[in-house]
């Protein structure tokens, strides 16, 4: 399309739109079988529009941003860059893990929209299978695979400081991060008017979230961090409902918050929407116990996820980090005098304190996710007000701990820190 | 000029340049006056060449950078890129603490020359001054001020994000801080040709240090601090030989490595410069204890910086702090319930971080300057050279155990550090 040829599709337009790209026809039939296309509008996420095209020969998604916020409307702008972001970060992220994201067909700037690979049923919205009650046992290997690469890949410990200070300016998303900025890390410890939460069940919670003055002093430091610490590229929306599963596959869509930032918000993110699983699934029982397997496959998704995550880190950096301009070889290589117990602290020393925000990170999300504009229909879709709130409240009260404390202590260690999450929901109300 | 028109001047060429702009030849004196005028080119930097031009009426300053570095030539390019960050910084850095920066009356980018205030005598480089051992009572206040100004203005704390990741962009200095990561965070650690040390003297000192795993570790991570910590809009090259001084005056020159860093790097580099001096003071002793004066007011000098910069930035920020997006007002502010507690608990944690980063990185200057390539002429100039060597031991040690232990037990204040400095020189060969 031309420069300012921008128009909205529809279910009608879209199905033109690409009729009129052979490339794109071709996957869905011949020329003479348009009319027969069927298209839905599947965008349930908050933000944009998805179209999934369907032919005789085969299918498409198309997803397109509007220049604003769609579930909010036009009178919240958000800037159309952010599908330049998504298109060159699932370009990016397929180059190191090419099985976990859907192959892109086409990029349109102007359209601002992207052709990528429909993944069709039995594909489905992690998170809407986690609240069906599925377990998924690849699951964790697959996450674990997809945040050692991308995050691995795209630092410093890989690239030299060139390559990496091009790729931090080419991923800048000011709009998207301000967004990021503002309802995760400074709405939720304020009387803001965006907030919401189950009320009146938690309104003393709330009251006692927001006057806590540690809790706000480590939002700060998160926020520091999200934006001062560009360490790696970022998915920067990893959260359930931006992963696509089937028993044996694994997807990750929507990176549209994509930047360099710290490599924590990632993994911590992931993790911290596994527990908010693990704390709605006593909502979803329709017989007492129903769901404890799904509740130990969870927790063991959580540990599984960050070993898994934390040994192909370290072993990607064991085998290209000479390469790169942090840990280069002349000091962490073989040949230098005491390279490999170098390159041994440093290792550790980076995974402590990676782990040390992860914690902290995890906290934050578990409590925008309750208190702040933006819920996880895990929890939303209890429809006993009473018994969610007591789901959220154990998740509100883990999300404190883990965002004051960050690694210390019985949360050292992502099993101690799984334990925790054991007994808070077995023994609290 | 014209693009394109780039031509390198000389003592000559550079007065008829002067001449062709009016605003500039009239602060030399009348059109007339042209062939009378005087240049001396003074440049003992390592990298640009320095005209002052003389006239009737005043002086004038013009700094021109080559595309590569001076004191290597032709075969260590390096852009010219630089000046439009030197001329950017010196604006900015005028703004907030103006009488602590030469005015700048013109930057040409074609010419890669800035054209600024002469500093005429009795400014002096402070490290000359030091060397000859002079004392500067007002040094300590107006570092304080510079650095507080500079660091505070430019941070997150003060900026809305969107400000502050417009000027991260802007400030991308990409050659300069490659050649920083080199020098100072690899060189000096292993065997690297570039090195040098005054041997055979230090070569024990040297082969310990580049056996040292903790050091490489460390190194490791401040270069990583360096890399991927965009706190404030830094001067980048912070040493006693960018700082010109009378009794009564302060002004820093030669921005071209600014680039946004961690803060700690523009404070650690003055400070150990200053204790560089410190340790070298013995060496220039005529008649022994004669510089003890001098030695006093250097480690009290240290501490007052220390001390100001950390009271004036705090200060600074309950000031303008609230209109940041780091620690919001709404989060903050005396309205925020437990705000003032709140504030002060961001304030202790945050100087607490940047005290322990200052001290680590001031190792990493000290032990850069003694084995790596270049040196600091307050060593240099020691012509007995078994003096030289105990004077940079002592050095040597302290910056290792800096950067080794960071702000840990003696040295987690500024006091304890300056009394094991005075100790360590007492009682050490
Ligand atoms: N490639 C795809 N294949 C199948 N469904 C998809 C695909 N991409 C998106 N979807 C569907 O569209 C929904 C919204 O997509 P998403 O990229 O998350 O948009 P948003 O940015 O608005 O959150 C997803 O939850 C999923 O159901
Ligand atoms: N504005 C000035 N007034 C007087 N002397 C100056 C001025 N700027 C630079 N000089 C002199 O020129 C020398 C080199 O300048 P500097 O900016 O440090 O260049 P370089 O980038 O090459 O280190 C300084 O050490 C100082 O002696
Ligand atoms: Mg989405
Ligand atoms: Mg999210
Ligand atoms: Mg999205
Ligand atoms: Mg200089
Ligand atoms: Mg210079």
């Amino acid at each position: 399309a031309a420069p300012g040829s921008f128009r909205a599709l529809n279910c009608e337009s879209v199905k033109h739109w690409v009729a009129a790209r052979p490339a794109l026809q071709q996957r869905l039939g011949p020329a003479d079988s348009v009319e027969s296309w069927q298209v839905k509008e599947v965008g349930d996420g908050n933000i944009n529009f998805v179209f999934i095209v369907e032919g005789p020969s085969g299918a498409l998604c198309v997803k397109q941003a509007l220049p604003y916020v769609r579930c909010v409307g036009e009178s919240w702008p958000l800037t159309q860059d952010r599908v330049r972001i998504e298109a060159a970060v699932l370009a990016e992220e397929a180059a190191w893990c090419p099985s976990h994201v859907p192959a892109v067909y086409l990029y349109d700037k102007d359209m601002a929209l992207i052709v990528m690979r429909y993944l069709a049923p039995p594909f489905l919205i992690l998170r809407r299978g986690l609240i069906a009650g599925a377990i998924y046992p690849r699951l964790a290997e697959h996450l674990a695979t997809f945040l050692a690469g991308t995050l691995f890949h795209t630092s410093l410990i890989k690239l030299n400081s060139s390559e990496f200070r091009k790729k931090v300016a080419q991923y800048e998303n000011d709009e998207m991060c301000r967004l990021t900025e503002q309802v995760i890390f400074t709405e939720p410890y304020f009387t803001a008017k965006n907030n919401r939460w189950t009320s009146p069940q938690l309104d003393p919670d709330v009251a006692e979230l927001q006057a806590d003055v540690a809790a706000r002093v480590a939002a700060c430091e998160l926020k520091s961090l999200f934006c001062s610490k560009p360490q790696a590229l970022l998915h920067g929306d990893l959260h359930t409902g931006s992963i696509m599963v089937t028993d044996a596959e694994t997807s990750v869509i929507d990176p549209e918050f994509a930047f360099y930032g710290p490599m924590a918000f990632d993994v911590g993110k992931i993790l911290a929407n596994l527990l908010l699983a693990y704390f709605a699934s006593d909502g979803h029982e329709k017989t007492p116990g129903e769901r404890e397997g799904q509740r130990g496959w969870l927790l063991s998704c959580v540990i599984d996820t960050w070993t898994g995550f934390s040994s192909s880190f370290v072993r990607l950096w064991s085998e290209h980090g000479a390469q790169g301009d942090l840990y280069p070889g002349v000091l962490t290589g073989p040949d230098a005098p005491g390279g490999a117990d170098a390159l041994a602290a440093c290792q550790a020393s980076f995974m402590r304190q990676l782990f040390h925000e992860t914690v902290q990170f995890m906290g934050a999300f578990i409590i925008r996710r309750l208190v702040g504009i933006a819920h996880v229909a895990d929890m939303d879709s209890i429809s006993d007000l009473d018994l969610r709130a007591t789901c959220e409240r154990r998740a509100l009260r883990f999300g404190r701990r883990l965002l004051v404390e960050g690694a210390k202590g019985e949360l050292s260690s992502i099993q101690g820190l799984v334990e925790v999450v054991a007994l808070l929901r077995a023994t609290s109300n």
